[in-house]
């Protein structure tokens, strides 16, 4: 169990202002890494995660945020190729890049996480903590259980719960940084 | 918020005794009517309530319980039918047949929990309140977070949750009643 | 190559006559086995027969017959069973139910055609020659291809055409007979 | 019914030498308009359009050839772009950039066959007449059918047979030049 870092974000999209992890308090996070380019984020993921977005709209319960991790291929998945992306997909939720260090392949976010590849979806509880980070191809009942779950938890006190999530099997593996 | 009848069942598959509610204290049930030939819940329910069942099997979470509930065509769906569905489906949750008075066309489980149709689920919590009624096709996330909602609930209190389910636009219905 | 065996049927649905080779001369003829409480025809096959009668419905070209080939479980597989099958899923093809000698376990077209399950799809060509037999889920891109082959062939030939059709791997599979 | 235009392509990938329509003759072509992030390129049409060429990979009968006719972002849809978006989707027919004029936004193949959008797909029968153009999210079983049909038709004749596809109604579209 560990508190969610701080995000480290050179733009985002689809906000007016950055988005801190002190702004999130009290509520269940859904961060999604991903790459514009990845098939299984663009396959799969993307869609089941804009579909979570319209869900909980407007609740506040839950909020989505976007992350995109670049890795690989910097050279074309650009800031301007992301909106693109972004506008043609029609993707409601804000959406951070990822910083990234001049010579470094893996970006800032992505290594303050641990994360092995994309898509990756983060499960922030409503005090902070990381709950779930789950790589690779996500089922759309598990997902469902694990936020429903945080949802439900009480905010305020030092977080007990388990951990829900856990990564996919090499089968449902997206893109890995190794 | 209104305590879960007793089912009223007149032969029992995959379960070598009967199921009280008493027997389901503590847990999250997902009550499950069906009918065997109604083609919303062959395509759409059955397959979902067979995932819900094989994620929670080793869990003492949440149990999953079947209602045959047939209100029509009795003279075809009947329990030596249904042995053959459950059978070719590898169905593995307990199944109840709902019992029916001569003449009646609606069956007693039915009536008692006021099913609009097939198919319908019913979210009952650990305290044994009713706490979503869903007719029609249920979308997995929404079954999902209803779901984790309902087992991150303390049990041995009194209710005080919201309902989470409600039945779908008529678009996604099943099999009416009415 | 051989000719299409006469369909040996005891009763019809959807038309007001049996349906005899004679009568298709010309065309080409997807003749689809099921078994109504067979989950492969029920979730793959009727669907996807029901697709190609859609889409030929309008058309002289072809001609799509069901046979309700029952081959297990044949007191719960009813002409009245099959009735409801028909008319809660809304299929609007014609359907013979395949006739069967007291005793005998397969049905007699069943075993003219040397079927080995169900779900199969036979593809007759124009000049009443069976073409395809294809036991198990069939892929609906290869089954386009081989009925617009058989439909841009002319009609009043000797049929010299290659077999378009082969029975699945075992993993796609129906309900076999052996 | 007219002649297939000439490509007008400004590099190949997946292929050592450009295709002409002379290296074509008598053989059924399906060519690809796509854009890399047009969604309804990316989610539908490519992943159909690569399992047509797997399906006649091994067969002298069926041509894919991809187009990538860039009408919009030309900024980020550039070359090197498409080359990581066919390697990550392991896109394996050979596909055209599709040349244009400075100025232009509509490139040439792209005009030359009077395109509306993307996804397109231009079927071209033995005899290099365009029988079918099918602008938005083709159904998979309609494009079976209609290539079936022409690699059943015989080769070196003056082509009589009728267009075999149409524009998708409005619903299904992708991305429109207009």
């Amino acid at each position: 169990m560990r508190r969610a870092p701080e995000m480290n974000v050179q733009e985002w999209l689809n906000t007016d202002h950055p988005i801190r992890q002190a702004d999130l308090a009290g509520r269940v996070v859904v961060l999604y890494a991903f790459q514009m380019l990845c098939p299984g984020c663009v396959h799969h993921a993307t869609p089941q995660i804009e579909k979570i977005q319209k869900k909980f709209a407007d609740s506040d319960d839950v909020r989505v945020i976007g992350l995109h991790a670049v890795f690989e291929h910097h050279e074309v998945m650009t800031p301007e190729a992301l909106r693109v992306y972004v506008h043609e997909n029609r993707l409601s939720f804000p959406i951070g890049i990822d910083a990234r260090d001049a010579g470094e392949r893996i970006p800032k976010t992505m290594a303050a996480y641990d994360m092995q590849g994309t898509p990756t979806i983060i499960l922030i509880d409503k005090n902070g903590f990381v709950r779930a980070r789950i790589f690779g191809l996500a089922d759309e009942l598990d997902l469902g259980v694990a936020i429903g779950k945080l949802t439900a938890e009480p905010a305020g006190e030092q977080a007990t719960g388990a951990d829900l999530g856990a990564d996919q099997p090499a089968a449902n593996r997206g893109c890995s940084t190794s």
